[in-house]
């Protein structure tokens, strides 16, 4: 399949957050529309943690993107009218330079070597493929889910760069619940023999580990409402045949395990641990040292955050402090609850209520 | 240390509730308080997964049991003027027969080659015990988490043989969110290789598994809120000490890394996924073909459902279920709804709270 993504090697150490640096790492990325002769309809949108910057279809690859229904032609946030970028988080592992790479200084795999990964170091990279493009000031930055938290170290960092700013399921930081999960997941990776302590053979990765981490993935990105009305106690028609009387029974399992399945292989166990470490780190409050002093860095002419009632991990009184924290900063400052039964996966598969939210905020704009 | 638990060796074959058999099964109980003359003070009382026999201190064994608070003379269960019985679930290790046990026929540990457990297998042994002891009809029936769901069964099964109910943060059956937590916990231990499909040497059990699954179990039994409130973002204090750069960072980390090593080993890991397993398949509905054929067979004259807000594994929905369905057939019941924070585990930690609404049920059956 041809693709549309586009490299950007950044001549030079590019410097970490925490400790470290990177001798010339390089940045994926797509980009749908054109930019305009004012250069002032570039729209910036930072992923979760595992999509590649593969966020919707184009002529150059027509596959659909993780955010398909979004981002084109008429749609939400729309190619006709905007320059939108979509940058692969440093540390991923869909070309952006992440633990999985070669380093330029060895000529081996990063892999434990890397540095601390912060979302920090994901909003900077972001910016240099930004400043590569020629682009002085950003019309709108959205991030969804840990996007959203590298999108507001963005913001913080470049402030007045970004005119506006979406956060979708998101927060200021990570409460003890949403880290208690994270660190178990990476505990589940870290305990699979394959693993090697991050040397695993490429061609045998710790799959027993990513998916177990996947499913408890699953458990905290859909809400238990959901799966009560969706399988109630339903059983598998498809029962998955394990060699012992624990097979699947349910087809709450059998959901489970499929979905295992399908991701299982498609991301490296290292840079998810990278990744899922970051996102664990951030906090508002450390750049200024509240989160009052974090908020007051901010520069924007508006913000919109989009929550949803049943999300666990980025839960309901997340979305209202950070709107009430944006606000007090930015007059223009909208709270969208929407009462999705899909918990924090709402934004990716509950379309019909996130599209009117966005193209509302896009429309408005006037562009 | 000295103990107060009693052996009883049923005489005969044990036909299990789905298939299969066990010859000649122990059951191990803890009893405190006197029966009277008239053998109608006997409060049978159902536990969690976990617990052994030992749900409270006495002369025999002063060691604190699992409900310390509740049973014992003075205390809301008041031995003083109850004769109380707590059986260790058959399938569990801590005396009953289970899949750690050895099996007469073979001189060899069942393991796997124990027969699929229910609860219903739970309840009949239990009322092995029951009979054992000379008892006709108890005063009440008690039970805590997947012990609820057990007592459920002795009272459909026992109907009129048990007076009154008393349901602990528990339901009518399993609804899939912790359908799904708890099948990701068994696979956890069967993915640890030194699980060995159940054969695993008793002096190497699959400890990685096993706290994999424990702490999950952490992070559904307490509460987000009382997390939040607890540790915040507080960075750990004691960090443990691990070869790589993921340690523990945050305190709820340390917190959940020190329950685990303290949970760690006590419990075999077949029987954890005999008993976690019989949770799942519990249904009210298998009584009778559906929920309310399956209250109709209740004979109770009084019952308590007691619940907790932020319960995550059996929730607040749930406990109002069962309480409808116990009143549709027993005028006398009565649902408590209480605001602890610590979601399902609060009965066994926020005493302030639970006891005095047992005590209350008590005392005015004035005995």
């Amino acid at each position: 399949m041809s693709s549309a993504r586009k490299l950007y090697k950044y001549d030079g150490k590019f410097r970490m957050y925490r400790a470290g640096h990177l001798t010339s790492p390089t940045l994926a990325y797509e980009t749908w529309g054109e930019l305009n002769t004012a250069r002032d309809n570039a729209v910036l949108i930072f992923s979760g943690l595992s999509p590649s910057a593969h966020a919707a279809s184009s002529e150059k690859d027509p596959s659909p993107g993780w955010w398909e229904d979004m981002i084109g032609s008429g749609r939400p946030i729309d190619s006709d009218n905007y320059f939108i970028i979509s940058v692969n988080s440093l540390g991923s592992c869909f070309g952006s330079t992440g633990p999985a790479s070669l380093n330029p200084d060895t000529d081996e795999r990063y892999r434990l070597s890397f540095p601390m990964l912060t979302l920090e170091d994901i909003a900077e990279s972001a910016h240099l493929v930004v400043r590569h493009l020629g682009i002085e000031c950003l019309h709108t930055v959205v991030g969804c889910s840990m996007g959203g938290m590298s999108g507001l170290a963005y913001c913080v960092r470049h402030a007045g760069k970004a005119k506006r700013f979406i956060s979708v399921s998101s927060a200021t930081r990570a409460l003890p619940f949403s880290i208690a999960v994270r660190s178990l997941q990476r505990e589940m990776i870290r305990s699979d023999p394959l693993w090697k302590k991050g040397n695993y053979d490429p061609g045998s990765p710790p799959v027993s580990g990513q998916r177990l981490a996947r499913k408890l993935g699953m458990i905290t990105y859909r809400s238990a409402d959901e799966w009560k009305q969706r399988f109630g106690r339903e059983r598998a028609t498809d029962p998955v045949r394990v060699d012992d009387q624990f097979a699947a029974e349910f087809a709450v399992e059998s959901y489970l395990e499929n979905h295992a399945n399908k991701f299982s292989g498609a991301f490296d166990a290292n840079c998810y641990l990278y990744l899922s470490h970051a996102s664990d780190l951030f906090d508002l409050a450390d750049h200024g040292g509240s989160l009052a002093a974090g908020f007051k860095k901010l520069k924007l002419d508006r913000a919109l955050v989009i929550g949803v009632e049943t999300d666990i991990l980025f839960p309901i009184e997340q979305q209202r402090e950070l709107a009430k924290g944006i606000a007090s900063v930015c007059a223009d400052t909208q709270l969208i609850e929407l009462d999705c039964i899909r918990g924090h996966d709402s934004f990716l598969v509950e379309m019909d209520a996130f599209r009117p939210v966005v193209c509302d905020f896009f429309e408005s704009c006037g562009a």
